[in-house]
C-alpha cells in the first residue's frame, strides 16, 4: 500500500505526552481557580448551524470559519445550483452559503450566547461557567498561531452588580499566581464611561469609533502616533488635545478617579458609569487584591464591539507578549438569541500567549516529562508473578506504574525509563527474587539502593514525593 | 435583530454542567486507571487531510465523514469544475473529491496510527498511550447514537509480548471495578486461532468471511440461527458441524484449550496460536484477575478487519447493552503510514455505551450535580467585605465557593443553592456579623446550626466530608 504523509494538517498538532502532560498542568490549575470561584464547567459542540455564527465575526471572521461540505442528495441539489451559476455569481461567499449550513465554532462566546438562550430554563440564574475548548479559524498559520487553538472563557450571566465584575479581576490575579507569573497587572476601564469621556472632550459621534481605536494603541505607538491618528480622523484641535490629556491617565484607582469626576460630571450616564467603577475598585480592594496587581487605565478600549460595562486586560511587565487575558461586561449579546438582553460580564485567557510567557520566564523546564512514575522491570519469566505482583501493589498505593513488556536486559529497560522521563525504577529480577528485595533506581539522581521487598512500596512513595516537591525551578 | 434558533446542530450535544460533571467523574475515573497502569495521554486534531483517513472505513465510513468546504480561491477553481462536469459525472462522491480535501475526525485509531509514523523518533518504544477525544461520522442520530461523540483507546505500539495483551483484560477489569460494574466478563479469543480453525474444519477459503461473521451473532441469533446463515453461505454439511461444534466452546480457559489443543495441532501456525493464547491467560491469572471475570469464548470474532492475534470484548451479565468494549492485537495497522509493521495491542471503551450501563444499574444517581460545593450569600453592603474574606479563607481550604453576587433575600439565595445542588450555604448577614457567628446550613439534610466565625472554616469542611461520602447509592 501506498505510504501516507503522516503530518498532521497545517495549523494543527499532535499532542505528544510530553507537551499534554505540561498542556494539562496548566489546565488542571484553571480549572481548579475557575471551580474554586464557583464557576461550573459548560462544553458545546464542535459544529454549530452556520446561522448561529454569521453575523458576529465580520465579514473577515466569517471568511474564515472552517464549514462542513453537505452530504449526499443535499450536496447534488447544492451542487446544480452552482454549475447553474454564471462565473460573476460564483463568488466564494456564495459558492459556501450554497454548499454548507454547518461549520466549526470560531470562539466559545457566540455557542454559550445560544446555550443560554436555549436552555434558559434548565439553567439556575445567575449562572457562573467557564469554558475550555479548541476553536477553529483558516487564518495564515505562523509561529504561535494555529488554526486548530484552545480558547478559555470564564462568565457570570444574569447580575449586573459590580461583585462579579471585581471578582474577574480576582481570578486573573489567582490564576496567574499559581502559575508562577505573579506580577501580572489587570488594567481596567468602564466602555460606558470612555464614551462619557469622548462626549465631554467634545469628540464628534462620527468620529469616536476612530479616536477610541487611536487610544487603543497608546501602548504601542505611544503619545505622539495616537496624536497623529487623531488629526487624521479629523477630529479638531481642542478635542486632540483633551483626548490626549484624558487618555494619559492611569494608576491608582482612587486618584484616576477623583481626576475624571468633573469631567464626566456633565451627565448622568456619565456619573453612573464613573460609580460602577468605583463600586469595582472598592470590591476588589475588599476582596483582598493586592494594589500593585491593578491599575486604572484610561487608554483601555478592548476592541470587540460587544462590551458596555468595565472592561479588563491583563499584561505581563516588561514582556513583549501583550496582553495574557482581556474581558469585560457585555449586557446585550445575548439578547441576539434571547430575544431580551441579560447581563453577562466574561474573561478569556489566551491560552497560547500563557505558554508563550510561562516559557519566556522558564516556568516550564524541570516539570515532569510523563505521567508515568515508576517502571517495573521484566526479566526471566519465573520472576514475571512476582513483578506483577509488585506492579499491583505499588498501583494500589497509588503509584502510575508501568511495567516492562518484556523481558531485556536491565540496562535497556534503564534507558527507556530515562529517555520518557520515567523518574522511578523498580528492579525485581532473580537474584532480587531470591534475595526477597528490591532495588529501587532514582533515575533522577542516578542513585539505587536495595530494598526489603516489604518495604518496597512505601519507600517508593517516599522517594516520589521527595523527587514532586521541587515541581518548578 | 431576528432571532436564531438556539438549539445544536442535529446530532450534537450541549454540555451543560450537570451532565458534564457526571460525565467528568466518569473520565477522570478512566483516565486515572489508565495512568496508573502507566498509559500516557495523547491527543490529535479534529482535521485530518482526508488522504490520512480514506480507504479505512470502506465506502459505508467515508460517505459519513464530515468534510470540511475548501475556502477562497481553492474553492472557486474547485466550483470551476463542477460547473462544467456533466449531470452524471456528478455523484456525491465525485463532488466531495472535488470540494474537499480535510475531515472531522472518524475514529481515534487511524489519527494515532499517522501520529506514530510521523513522530516515531519523539516517541519511545514500546509506547503505551490512552486518548479519548471525540469523533464525528454523519450517521443519522437516534437514541444514544451522535454524531458527535466520545471515543476512548488505549494501545500499547511496539511489542509482541502477551504480557501487554494480559494486561488489557486487566484494565478493563479496573475501570469497570471503579465505577461500580464489579460483575463486566471479559472474553477472549484470538483471530490467528480462529483462522486455524476454520482450516481444521475444512471451511473453504472463500467462505470463511460469512463463517466468521455467523459465529459471532451466536449471542444474537443462537445455535440455530448461526446454522442457516452457515447453510446459507454455502457451506458443506460436515463443514458446518463442526464449526458448529467448536464455535460452541467456551469458558475456564485451560479447559478450552485442552478441548482446542488436538483440533489444531495439525499446523505449526495453529499451535503458536494457541500458545499464545494460553501464555495471555497465564499472565491474567498471574495478574491477579478473578477467574469469574474473563472466559476464553471461541464465538468472540470481533468485526474489525485489522486484528491479528488475541482479541477482547467486555459485556455486561444480565444486560442487553451488549459489549461495553473490546480490542486485540493489530500488528499490521501502522505499517500503511509508516512504511514497515509495528505491533500493537489495543482497546476501546464504549463511553455511550458505559454511560447506559450506569443509568441502568442506578450507579450515576445520587452524585453531585454542580462543582460547587458551598455557597455564601451575600446581603446588606457592610457586610460585603466580611463575606468576601470569609469566601477567601473557604477557598484557601479547598472548598470549591461561589458569593452570590448581589444583595438578596436570604430565601431567594437558598432556592438558587438548592436548584443548583450546591450542598452547602455559608450565611453571614448583619445578625451573624454582629454576633461574630456564621450558619452553616446543610442543603441537602435541611438542617443548619451556626457556628463562631473563627470555626467556619473547619467546621464547613468537616460537613462537606461527612455530606460526600456517600457518593454512590
Amino acid at each position: 500500500m501506498a505510504r501516507i504523509s503522516p503530518l498532521p494538517v497545517k495549523g494543527t498538532r499532535d499532542w505528544l505526552p510530553r507537551d499534554l502532560v505540561r498542556r494539562n498542568r496548566v489546565f488542571a490549575l484553571l480549572r481548579e481557580t475557575f471551580e474554586r470561584y464557583g464557576y461550573e464547567p459548560l462544553e458545546t459542540p464542535a459544529i454549530e448551524h452556520t446561522s448561529v455564527l454569521e453575523g458576529k465575526y465580520g465579514e473577515e471572521g466569517e471568511r474564515l470559519l472552517f464549514r462542513i461540505l453537505k452530504r449526499g442528495r443535499e450536496l447534488e441539489s447544492a451542487a446544480r445550483q452552482v454549475a447553474s451559476q454564471s462565473e460573476e455569481e460564483r463568488s466564494a461567499a456564495a459558492l459556501t452559503r450554497l454548499l454548507s449550513d454547518e461549520a466549526l465554532r470560531y470562539d466559545l462566546t457566540v455557542p454559550f450566547a445560544r446555550v443560554i438562550a436555549g436552555h434558559q430554563n434548565d439553567l439556575v440564574f445567575p449562572f457562573r461557567r467557564y469554558q475550555m475548548q479548541t476553536v477553529w479559524r483558516g487564518d495564515r498559520p505562523q509561529r504561535g498561531r494555529y488554526r486548530e487553538f484552545f480558547q478559555c472563557d470564564v462568565d457570570c450571566v444574569g447580575s449586573r452588580s459590580m461583585t462579579v465584575d471585581a471578582e474577574m479581576a480576582l481570578i486573573y490575579r489567582e490564576v496567574f499566581d499559581g502559575l508562577g507569573l505573579t506580577d501580572t497587572i489587570t488594567k481596567i476601564n468602564h466602555r460606558g464611561l470612555l464614551a462619557s469621556i469622548m462626549e465631554a472632550c467634545q469628540v464628534p459621534p462620527e468620529s469616536r469609533g476612530a479616536t477610541l481605536t487611536a487610544i487603543d494603541k497608546l501602548d504601542k505607538i505611544g503619545p505622539d502616533g495616537v496624536r497623529e491618528e487623531l488629526g487624521k480622523a479629523g477630529l479638531p484641535d481642542v478635542s486632540v488635545a483633551r483626548v490626549m490629556e484624558v487618555s494619559g491617565i492611569a494608576g491608582e484607582p482612587q486618584a484616576v478617579i477623583e481626576r475624571l469626576r468633573p469631567l464626566v460630571a456633565g451627565t448622568l450616564e456619565g456619573q453612573d458609569n464613573l460609580n460602577e467603577l468605583r463600586e469595582v475598585f472598592a470590591y476588589i480592594q475588599q476582596m483582598g487584591m493586592p494594589p500593585e496587581r491593578y491599575t486604572f487605565d484610561v487608554s483601555l478600549v478592548r476592541g470587540l464591539g460587544y462590551y458596555t460595562g468595565p472592561i479588563y486586560e491583563t499584561v505581563l511587565p516588561g514582556s513583549s507578549l501583550g496582553s495574557l487575558g482581556g474581558g469585560g461586561r457585555y449586557d446585550r449579546l445575548i439578547g441576539m438569541f434571547l430575544g431580551r438582553d441579560l447581563p453577562c460580564v466574561g474573561i478569556s485567557f489566551g491560552i497560547e500567549r500563557i505558554f508563550d510567557a510561562l516559557e519566556e520566564r522558564h516556568l516550564l523546564t524541570g516539570e515532569v516529562a510523563t505521567t508515568t512514575q515508576a517502571l517495573v522491570t521484566l526479566f526471566a519469566p519465573e520472576t514475571f508473578a512476582a513483578a506483577f505482583a509488585l506492579a499491583a501493589e505499588l498501583r494500589a498505593a497509588g503509584i502510575r506504574t508501568e511495567v516492562y513488556p518484556e523481558p531485556k536486559e536491565l540496562r535497556a529497560q534503564l534507558t527507556f525509563a530515562n529517555k520518557k522521563g520515567v523518574p522511578l525504577a523498580v528492579i525485581l529480577g532473580p537474584d532480587e527474587l531470591a534475595a526477597g528485595a528490591v532495588v529501587l533506581r532514582d533515575l533522577r539522581a542516578g542513585t539505587q539502593r536495595a530494598v526489603p521487598r516489604a518495604e518496597a512500596v512505601a519507600q517508593a512513595q517516599a522517594l516520589l514525593t521527595a523527587a514532586d516537591a521541587p515541581n518548578r525551578e
